[in-house]
């Protein structure tokens, strides 16, 4: 049974990116025999340049029809002067609400290999492994009404709506106890309820499905005080469920703790656990053409699809020990180099993974 | 001529720690002959259990009066069970809109005495001096309409509004630019304009008011990305300023980078000048009642009050000297304790800030 994977470069570093993981998809895909077939399609100032629109109908279409999509990234300078709803975010923004791909993983890994990387104390990361849930396709990013106005003393105002409802709520929640279970069984649920209303009902829904979870264990933290935590103590939690908003925020501290940005998928699922899959970093404009980028955190994401909708666990850890295996043979991109190691570009990283897998 | 100052002990640490902010306040006053008279008042759990209201009308009435508040801190399990419109910290909303101190500066800085207890790496760290200019009156805190309210097909959805005015924006860019001219003369103003029209109006508003400080250089950054910057390399900061759920997220990571959040004083001034100041951290109630808790930041806020609002620059340098002279002393509260130094109580730490002012 074939199945399809969307394949969507993007911009800046994106493609240089894209061609690293692709090469060790198919090398994954002939070892394993996992009939995958790649398409490929626009997303972003890619698609905004040859379409004038930064989600193509066609890439939509395509996007529906697939079993997974795997995205490099999107935006950069080159389209700051356009306008607000056709900048490249927008395509991003727009195809995560589309497939309605709600459930945002961003796990925050410390590799041992890379510990040097972080600027936090080695003690306080050591071993450090979260993943945060994070919900995709609502919150204050999709809420209407939305705008800039003017009001009746003739100033301006720009307003957002910032809403959650009982079941949107609910199955962020889900996701994040199921996945709980497979880890520590620790759920911890962050919002602002000493604030916003919107978050009091989110509390309320998230202690409701812990009692269908009797095996995992919940706690709530406000949002301010779990930005302190991280960097204080990040490795008390487990699991962090959060908004869209809070989570754009505190994955991203996160993702940094660790040192390694450039080494963290994503993953990106829809209720039937279909997902887009992409690395946590952006397009890097500052580094593009110049084979600096790091691939691996692509190379990751084609694991992390291998294991989370494409049932194919063997094939995803092979891809994860080679991309260990490469950093034990001391090989680095810029970005995560240290003493001691050597500098790789983009291509050579790519095909040493390549060989290892 | 006689100044007034309404101190507001609060919950739990609250008043341990106001009791010795009064005692160097006190000497402060003696020596300097400030001519400052101390009122007292009730905010928080305490009102509430006193007064049925967690911002009674008397509190309110004087505050109005008084040149400047020294609030200690509020809320805590204790009032958990209360309804939402009486929680403690709505006492503490209530208060930062009621007098509009609509300009809360959050000073992270690191004290080299205490360069050990930061999480982060030294070099990461050393020389630490950031201030936050977080928006206090305005946003998502206060945005309406909000509420929880029940959908056509029966759910329940939590709801808030999200919103900024130009003349809000403009009021809290120019504390943001008069203060950097003060400092390095560089401003970074936090949004999130690739999502948030609120935000979109707040980034123009900024470079609008920049023209008239052409010797402050402004930047912009994604509120995600200023969580990882603030995580990778602080130093890059000036003064950074947000508006009020960004800032609170952010001057709480920025302030726990430091290692020592017990040593952070806070600012909430109005259009005036006339502000409250407080300690950056909580209430504390794990360590409420055992003398544990740490009076500096406190302390440190009395001059910064001293400073801002009552103009005796020279008393809140003397203030200032005194609390590097006990840590050079090597004294610690357990807080900011480390290999070496002597553990004292929140009255010993008192005493001694007193007794070298
Ligand atoms: C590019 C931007 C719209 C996006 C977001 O805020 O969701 C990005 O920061 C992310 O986290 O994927
Ligand atoms: C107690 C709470 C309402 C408050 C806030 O969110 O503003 C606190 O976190 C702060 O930062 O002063």
């Amino acid at each position: 049974m074939s199945k399809k994977v969307l394949v969507l470069p993007g911009d800046y570093i994106g493609p240089e990116i894209m061609a690293e993981a692709v090469k060790v998809l198919d090398a994954a895909n002939a070892r394993f025999g996992l009939g995958i077939e790649l398409e490929y399609g626009l997303l972003g100032g890619a698609a905004l340049d040859e379409c004038g629109v930064p989600l193509p109908d066609e890439t939509l279409a395509r996007a529906r029809e697939v079993d997974a999509i795997l995205l490099g990234a999107v935006g950069g300078p080159k389209w700051d002067g356009v306008e607000r709803h056709l900048r490249p975010e927008r395509g991003l923004l727009a195809i995560r609400s589309e497939l309605q791909l709600f459930g945002n993983l961003r796990p925050a890994i410390l590799y041992p290999q890379l510990a040097g990387a972080s600027s936090l104390k080695p003690e306080i990361v050591a071993g450090l492994d979260i993943l945060i849930v994070r919900e995709l396709t609502g919150g204050i990013y999709f809420g209407e009404p939305r705008g800039i106005r003017t009001l009746e003393n003739g100033e301006r105002e720009g307003y957002n709506t910032y809403k959650y409802s009982e079941s949107e709520v609910r199955r962020i929640a889900h996701l994040a106890f199921d996945l709980a279970r497979k880890r520590d069984s620790r759920v911890c649920s962050v919002d602002k309820s000493n604030v916003l209303e919107a978050t009091v009902l989110w509390r309320e829904v998230m202690e409701e499905v812990a009692t269908e979870y009797p095996d995992v264990e919940l706690s709530h933290i406000y949002v301010d005080n779990a930005a302190m935590q991280l960097v204080m103590n990040p490795k008390q939690f487990d699991v962090m469920v959060t908004g869209n908003m809070f989570g754009d925020i505190l994955s991203d501290a996160a993702a940094m703790l660790t040192g390694s940005i450039g080494m963290l998928p994503s993953a990106s699922l829809d209720q039937a656990g279909r997902g887009m899959y992409e690395p946590c970093h952006g397009s890097a404009p500052d580094i593009a053409g110049q084979g600096k980028a790091n691939p691996l955190a692509t190379i990751l994401s084609v694991a992390m699809m291998l294991r989370y909708t494409l049932a194919s666990p063997e094939a995803a850890a092979a891809i994860e020990d080679a991309v260990s295996a490469v950093l034990d043979q001391g090989l680095r991109t810029p970005d995560i180099h240290s003493e001691g190691t050597t500098v790789v570009s983009t291509t050579e990283m790519g095909d040493a993974v390549l060989a290892a897998v």
